[in-house]
């Protein structure tokens, strides 16, 4: 099997988390990280707005992916299944660099609040996605929201779970996030 | 009933809002926010660190006393009724000016990106709150952060009703988080 190859896009970001880790985020420059990823700020710029972007460059494409996925699951689902086709839909979309960079993105967020900020605003953006579509299949809206909610949390413990335990060489994203999902329904059944 | 009489700090909050709605975030000055409340800047500094946390200063209050409520309901509660419980204690300190400021806020938020990103890191911020002190009451995970989810937005969409449908003078805040909370509960049912 070839090696997987970064291009100068996952360059950029691999630099850039290894820069926040080591030297933290506001003492980062995006000249900094241009050297280190081996291109020019030129080049930088063509990927991204800023260095703060560059973290969160993939939020919109999550979205996205897992709004299509809720939108395309057959007919007659429940909410939660519908949930869950979004959830494999988006895992199809993470490769080895997101697994690598997990741990590493947590990291640099949790040591700068302006991150925090960025990040809190992409969760939210995460459930208002998958609300929105799951509304748009006819989901009443307390369901939804709350079938929205449970996408994400699933979403991010899957993910934990596979960047941060599971590093065999072949795993995907989907059977985490599944697993999550799985485990937080039959965590609604004990809510009281 | 005497007539609600603010004080400097809730002056302070009700000119911000009022001047971020009219001419935006990004334009006010923490000038213009003491002069229309009828304060000086040193005022301004005694109650704020800077304008963009005036609008978010009951945060830390706010996931403060969600913890509380939780962590003093009654043992042999279920993970929702610990959560009941935290938002009554905490619609107990939401008051007239809470109530009025709600839509404004809600559209000063609307209009600028920063807010959008202080305003998220609220929300999530609210959700560990009440997650966390699920667990400390040994909530087992995933109950406890799908429940901490549901008291957010119970909290949200009672918040909403009471501050933008409810404006009867004496209407509280607990009566509507309290239904909005049932409502996810009964929503629960139906997640397939």
């Amino acid at each position: 099997m070839a090696r997987w190859e970064p291009g100068a896009r996952e360059r950029l970001v691999m630099a850039a988390v290894d820069l926040f880790t080591e030297q933290g985020y506001d003492a980062t420059t995006v000249a900094q990280i241009a050297e280190r990823a081996g291109v020019t700020r030129s080049t930088f710029f063509r990927h991204f707005p800023d260095k703060r972007e560059l973290l969160v460059a993939g939020q919109e494409t999550l979205s996205l992916l897992l709004a299509e996925g809720i939108a395309e699951a057959p007919d007659g689902v429940t909410p939660l299944e519908a949930v869950a086709a979004g959830l494999v839909r988006v895992s199809g979309a993470m490769g080895p660099l997101n697994r690598d960079l997990g741990p590493r993105i947590k990291a640099a967020v949790a040591a700068s609040t302006e991150l925090q900020e960025r990040d809190a605003l992409k969760t939210v953006s995460l459930a208002a996605a998958m609300t929105d579509a799951l509304a748009a299949r006819g989901v009443p809206g307390p369901t939804a929201a709350l079938a929205g909610e449970m996408g994400v949390l699933a979403f991010k413990r899957g993910y934990a779970q596979w960047s941060e335990v599971d590093k065999s060489a072949e795993g995907t994203l989907a059977p985490h996030t599944l697993a999550a999902l799985e485990e937080l329904r039959a965590a609604s059944a004990s809510l009281g």
